[in-house]
């Protein structure tokens, strides 16, 4: 028991180290175990809201309890609960993988407690998140003169994309703000109908409004329609508007189309907005020679935002945000407390000085250890595979007449639905069908795939991205899609 | 190596397990004897600005890398560069502490990858927050009319309060934003002075605006004045700008004060406006029985944030957000894209719909285990050791004819100074005198001791909050400060 103090001794502190290392081992064995065999777990958890809740105490112990006790509550109450994203089978939303080298990574990173709020407080996290970055960039072919820094997610990183974004297109926004000024046209910023909800968020929390949001269409292949764009701002210039940004996708979230950034950086440059790339899926596949191409005109980008959470086997969260005018991010939030002040503050980067969140965390560890295990090399291998085995369940797509495409695939994602040939089925019967067919092949706990709507049509939606898929999953997944069919 | 495919055989994915249990039992080893003998290392890093960047090459590697390579440089390169939050000696800013068990969650949660958006991405890590929260919640003896959040950092805490307190005051904010309406007057957020920078950065990012916050003058205690804070918001008023929200703070950055917040919350009651607590570093003493009324008044908040990686020995980060009218924070960001649409929704709570980051990663798990690790009282005897410590380390301070306390000390930090006796030297010297010590005692390497200004004074800051922190290191600290002062 931990917390009774000793007779006379000294008064308790942290876990006893034979304990802490005795705890350690076992929980080594279990995830190395773990991680070799999600697949005995149903992918997809098969409990009921307030199973998990239900089933523990409502109040914290009074006394300590011993870790095994812990751990045993851990396996019994917590695992039916997970829905395990490190499964093979696991092909929904994107598919991640919290990889081996990046599980040791954080497991280090939690013990060291690093808090890189300033250079001195961490001189290791805050150099060496420059530096992972750098490697990062440039395996991505992104010009140096973007500085990167990591936040926990995008929706994090485009709210700051945003506000750099007002920072510009604002006079003394910081110090005046929004509200209350007869000086302020409504300020627009653009979008594609295909874009990602945080983009929405974004706008909201940062006081421009939903209104401010407007998104353009898109082509045949979902991807933002430039001569739209141009349109919608002489549009909502003639109307009094302020266009302030414009937000390009390469990958968005239903079908991972790539919006033409060439082009929409010509206008962003004709028009003087900042343009902010959402590459939070897709930006790794630029490491692929055959697909550098996604990010042409991201170069011309006034920021850019990859996961590698999300496509690069690093554990959830970090977040990838690159700027080529990081100065204005600093002028936006740059304030130094009394009580933060450091002799050095002229010749080292304070992270603390980019954006919203004081603290940071050790991130940069997981995502330098993680590019020097796979290497350059064992990366581009592992993401072409994932689009070989999109590509082959797309073919089969194709070639069955039960079934439909309902979208390009550039990278590892497939939307399809069953459509059987030779009965006229209305959308509404189709959407009713693949809807039950999405939650049959679900509870099977083999394999997990979402859904979402195109074009008014209801897609499934396959997405290959965990480092222990294969093909083996990607051939279950078919089956089991066409068994539930009925096909 | 493993980015090299065998031949012939399967395409490679993640590390191999039995790698992973070499890498893992080694790095448990390591941590083990890091945690239990951190004192080898200078808590505060000896590196100068660069030696960590350059020590590291510019390009990603082309083949991946044994472990055992990486993990040698991280120990040669990056361990000189880190500075040890979880070091006994480490009485800076606020002491926190990775602690064992956190640490072991950490790995677990890593391991496990849940990104807990939806509630059926992960069941366990959405209903274990509620429940984590609600213990912490009940320990502190706040009501159950407050709901929980888990987000990564105060600063984000802070900002959703704000967040919602506009929601509440500006009509259809969400939707029209705030610029270019005539509609609106200007916003004011009241704070004191001793109040944290996040507040400066929430109004920031939320649109308001720097000269939004209005900073109330504080008692001699550095405790807001709730008469200086009624006039204000009268001239406000009648200056035409509409108040919109007050943050109290429970546990102020530079000498822990604690603000009146049962008179605050009678004038925002009286002015309807959004009563946001800021009790990231001292909300957690309301679980002593003889320290609950640091939190009287605080079931009238309408939010209050308390972060557990402060003084709850949890590894960074983990910040608690509680909020009565929780319901406003989902009006203000809840938006569900088809692709995250669920047939759940009404029977199940979704962690993206609060708040702005979509993504959210399993933080329940280390304050769960935490709190029962050390079990309710298990915490209690190390907060109250951690202020004896504080105790302590004043009296001698206020003993020392050369020493002087410059603030009350309510919890576990002193603010203090070197004040030789006898000698009549100015602000100035004094402030470049303990400048000098501060900069000395922080070289041995054995202690970290941060710095603040108050009144003009500058002070020596001095705070416990690391469990393996005992009489000894405070006692050092002393004799260390004297040493450096020539005393």
């Amino acid at each position: 028991m931990p917390s009774t103090p000793p007779a006379g001794g000294p008064p308790p502190g942290d876990m006893d180290p034979e304990d802490f290392r005795r705890q350690g081992h076992r929980l080594v064995d279990w995830i190395a175990d773990y991680l070799a065999h999600a697949e005995r777990y149903p992918v997809l958890a098969q409990v009921a809201p307030g199973d998990i809740r239900n089933a523990l105490p409502r109040q914290a112990p009074e006394q300590g309890e011993p870790f095994d006790a812990i751990f045993a509550d851990f396996e019994r109450v917590l695992v039916p609960g997970l829905t395990h994203w490190n499964h093979p089978g696991f092909f929904a939303y994107f598919a991640i993988t919290g990889s081996g080298p990046g599980v040791l990574a954080e497991f280090l990173s939690a013990a060291l407690n690093q808090q890189a709020m300033l250079w001195r407080t961490s001189p290791a996290a805050t150099e060496l998140e420059e530096v992972a970055l750098g490697w990062l960039r440039r395996l991505m072919g992104l010009p140096d003169t973007f500085e990167g820094v990591i936040y926990d997610t995008a929706s994090v990183s485009t709210m700051h994309a945003l506000i750099a974004a007002r920072e510009v297109a604002v006079p003394q926004v910081r110090q005046r703000g929004l509200a209350g000024r007869a000086d302020l046209p409504r300020l627009r910023v653009y979008c594609s109908e295909q874009t990602h909800s945080s983009i929405d968020k974004a706008v909201i929390a940062i006081g421009l409004g939903h209104d401010s949001l407007r998104k353009i269409p898109c082509d045949g292949h979902f991807r933002m329609r430039p001569d739209a764009l141009r349109d919608a701002i002489a549009e909502d210039r003639a109307a009094g508007w302020q266009p302030m940004a414009v937000v390009a996708t390469v990958g968005t979230t239903s079908t991972t189309s790539v919006d033409p950034v060439p082009a929409i950086a010509d206008i962003c440059e004709a028009e003087r907005l900042w343009l902010h790339v959402d590459a939070a899926y897709a930006g790794v596949a630029a490491i692929l020679p055959d697909h550098r191409e996604v990010l042409a005109g991201a170069d011309r980008a006034d920021s850019l935002v990859v996961n590698p959470h999300k496509w690069l086997f690093t554990p959830f969260d970090l977040s990838a945000f690159f700027c080529r005018r990081m100065d204005i991010v600093r002028a936006a939030f740059a304030l130094t407390p009394e009580y933060l002040k450091t002799t050095d503050a002229a010749t080292v980067r304070n992270l603390m000085d980019t954006g919203v969140q004081l603290g940071r965390r050790f991130r940069a560890l997981k995502l330098w250890m993680i590019l020097r295990y796979f290497g350059a090399d064992g990366i581009r291998v592992r993401l072409a595979e994932h689009i070989r085995l999109a590509q082959l369940f797309a073919g089969w797509v194709d070639a069955d007449s039960d079934f439909e495409r309902l979208a390009p695939v550039p990278f590892s994602v497939v939307c399809f639905r069953v459509k059987p040939a030779g009965r006229a089925l209305s959308e509404a019967d189709l959407e009713a069908l693949n809807a039950r067919i999405l939650d049959e092949v679900n509870r099977t706990g083999e394999i997990f795939i979402s859904h979402t709507r195109l074009d008014g049509r209801y897609a499934l939606r396959l997405a290959v991205g965990h480092l222990r898929t294969t093909e083996t999953h990607v051939r279950r997944a078919w089956a089991l899609t066409r068994e539930k069919a009925g096909i």
